[in-house]
């Protein structure tokens, strides 16, 4: 699959463009672990939220090549009544729906609500809100940077 | 206080003499939020470690001036031996000290260490690895690319 680097730019410029489209007021922001770290850092930073919190997960393959996936680390969610969750790529959908299971089975009164920067057609779950459709193998800065000699 | 940007070409320059610095091996990164998140997530990718959590903090002023921390989300380590915990900025020191103490007590036999971008020599803790002192307000490119218009 071709790849396309992502420099912390589109980033930036992508991120900008997330807010434009999230037409929605909430107090609390979950990243996925690790992919939306920097994202909810910036979006927290930008709506002034301080709760920013994380959720992780491990996939596993199982016998019938099915993707299942553990969630743990859920956040402690006292005061919350409405959660962006975030996440860089919705490719599968895996995680996200089973991050949103979870969450909506620990905290069946709160409200939540997804966005990402990329989003693949093939997921079997769409974010509410997403910048990008994913077509090649996304390279982000977070992961090749730190590697590159720039 | 003088105000300096800090740009995410500086944020990669440091990180990268950040894991020059680090000479100890750890199997879980704990990100402080939200200062670490992106911090954490670069780290996370670098060492291709994918037990990257986070830990949130409130602090209040109480009466006497003295600012008291509290600490949550608390992550679960159940297969950690050592931990990295990163923050942006070691101002006080009232925020990692707290975090320690909690995490210790939580964690008695799992090993801490940190590291941060900037230290204040005012601090009452040092972490264990830092890059650069803080003597000027620092204004990271996450609290205010969003901002401006670039």
């Amino acid at each position: 699959m071709d790849k396309h680097y992502y420099p912390y730019e589109d980033f930036l410029t992508d991120t900008k463009i997330l807010v434009e489209k999230i037409d929605w007021k909430f107090d609390s922001i979950i990243a996925i672990a690790r992919g939306g770290l920097s994202l909810a850092q910036l979006l927290g930073e930008y709506y002034n939220i301080r709760e920013v919190y994380s959720i992780n997960t491990i996939g596993y393959e199982d016998t019938a090549k099915l993707e299942s996936v553990e969630v743990f680390n859920i956040p402690e969610l006292k005061y919350a009544n409405t959660v962006l969750i975030v996440d860089d790529i919705i490719d599968s959908g895996d995680t996200l729906v089973k991050v949103l299971q979870v969450l909506r089975q620990a905290y069946p009164n709160v409200r939540f609500r997804t966005a990402a920067l990329f989003y693949k057609k093939s997921a079997k779950i769409a974010p509410n809100w997403y910048v990008q459709e994913a077509d090649k193998w996304i390279e982000f800065f977070w992961t090749v940077d730190m590697k590159r000699n720039i």
